[in-house]
């Protein structure tokens, strides 16, 4: 720590992201990433913009963010897209919580919202989930708060219907709703049409997932007119440029290539529900998850071992500190081929034990 | 404005970019772009990048920063990179401002500054430039504040020489002093090597100007290991995947191709100098500019006319308010053709005015 570090960030902790090793050989199931490349279409354009890096980007992100808003079927000006999902939710963290109006989410969730909250010095609360590891919306009500719920959750993977979801932002006006959308797109109804309804629901979505895009981190953020204009403004105030010139043309590719997207989304949820099913075969507990990974733990086997004796046969999964989910591993889902390698390997660990 | 946006932001100025308009056959100058395309090898790199997007980039960035630092002459940990220079410039301002260490700048520079401040609630000083548009180094000695200098200064591109920047830094090392040297490939000397002398000193640069690449977003900074520690810690708490895999790539392309870099700086200060003499003829007064752009004024013809001419004439330069430079244009060195357009035109305009 230098000497010259404000006081009010001595105490900060930051994000931890899993890891990116480079190990040879590995089956990288850690980081929920599609095992799928980009869209060809993405993978042309972004090439061929490329040739043209000496200008800047459009700030506006125009043809894209209108693309996007037609594929949403919202308007131009009810959308804004990031460098990744993570910045519009730091963008909303500093644009719509302070001492008045605290940050609202569960104990067990995407951790980057404590350090978005901790980042930006504004009072936060965190609700537990339920014995099931479930969100109970009924700890959301009544508040004056901006409240953020990933849905479905991460690493539960468990998903909330839009219809709850709906009722919960109608009859709490007073509270803001980010719903965070990351893993939306495996299977699961999107709450974007409620942005038509109602002036208190942002939602969040990535191209970082379903789209295979995560290293060239495209988010955005859907929501009324007026919370879009206060995002910008905190855009416009930070990095005008935050989306560069080939990021854009990757998006843009990826959003032309739309049944490319739904067919690997329906082979992930495919390789999800085969990889779940056997590992309840072989005793493993697991949540009923709705993303692209599930979320597993073993009633005899610590989540420790089973996440070290996957490493040791060069599988890499994410394994969480925090008391609730200790004996818990988050499995990224693959293709069917690598899956099988997964349960192959989870199979020897357990013959292991055993003896 | 949204019901929902906090009060701290209720009078935010977010930073206006220059246009980036869709005329045709327009000659561009006004935001400081390279009028020539990236080095092939970064094109190349970036566009082979684009078939691998379904992974998340590296986020230590551990090739190029390291190729960076070789090239600098410094340490791995000495340097971070960012999603433009504007990041790193907003991560000081978050790291290092605050209620008891104010931001200090002068009332002439990169417009940027005061809006960071604004966005970080930070207090801020604007130290006015002397009647040639110059800094004094004297009005920042005794202070005990992080002091933002960009050298060569914009809109001025006025620059100071090392030795004067050390001697600052040396005897005031209570202050931070953050040297934005965005312009400073341009033929000026960089204050690098005076972070493994000082501990109270970041530098900033970026790959949009020299290096082609406005369109890629990459800048970075450069100080003691402390200052990049404590920098490291604002990327991960909002970040951490701050730069995407074909910037990355490109990044590293461009340093591996650092005669055609040096080979363009050369071209556009030859087109600077040619341009501030054509331009002296005709009676303009300019500062002694060091960067891609120069500042010009006519005695007679008014700022705003020049621009508008200009703009009739599908050509682009960049006009400020403020009463001081109200008179002046910035204008970006593109290739030599195209300043031989600029002059033609400028030409005209005179004759307009003389009738």
């Amino acid at each position: 720590m230098s000497r010259f570090l404000s006081s009010r960030l001595k105490n900060l902790e930051p994000y931890t992201p899993g890891e990116q090793p480079q190990i040879k050989n590995l089956i990288k199931l850690n980081t929920n990433e599609s095992p799928f490349p980009p869209s060809a279409k993405a993978i042309q354009l972004a090439a061929d913009e490329a040739k043209d890096l000496q200008l800047y980007p459009d700030p506006e992100c125009r043809k894209l963010t209108q693309m996007l808003a037609d594929k949403l079927g919202v308007d131009f000006d009810e959308v804004l897209v990031t460098n990744g999902s993570d910045e519009i939710l730091n963008f909303a963290f500093m644009a719509f919580c302070d001492e008045e109006r605290e940050a609202v989410f569960p104990d067990i969730t995407y951790g980057f919202y404590k350090v978005f909250a901790q980042l930006n010095g504004v009072a936060y609360r965190e609700i537990p989930l339920d014995e099931n590891l479930e969100i109970n919306l009924d700890d959301y009500k009544g508040l004056k708060s901006t409240v953020f719920i990933a849905n479905p959750n991460a690493p539960t993977g468990i998903y909330i219907g839009i219809c709850e979801i709906e009722k919960l932002v109608s009859e709490n006006p007073d509270s803001l709703f980010v719903i965070d959308e990351a893993y939306v797109d495996f299977g699961n109804q999107s709450a974007v049409p409620l942005i038509k309804k109602y002036d208190n629901i942002l939602v969040t979505q990535t191209f970082s997932k379903s789209r295979s895009m995560a290293g060239a981190r495209l988010g955005f953020g859907v929501g009324s007119k007026k919370l879009i204009q206060d995002l910008n403004t905190i855009k416009y105030s930070t990095n005008p440029y935050n989306i560069n010139k080939m990021t854009m043309a990757a998006g843009i590719g990826a959003l032309l290539d739309e049944d490319y997207t739904s067919g690997n989304c329906k082979k992930i949820c495919e390789a999800r529900e085969y990889t779940l099913e056997n590992l309840r075969e072989m005793g493993f507990e697991a949540t009923d998850s709705k993303a692209n990974f599930i979320f597993a733990k073993h009633p005899k086997i610590s989540g420790e071992r089973i996440y070290s004796g996957l490493r040791e046969r060069s599988i890499l999964v994410r394994h969480f500190g925090g008391a609730r989910i200790l004996e818990y591993n988050r499995i990224t889902i693959g293709t069917k081929e690598q899956m099988d390698k997964f349960l192959t390997a989870v199979r020897e660990i357990i013959k292991e034990e055993e003896k």
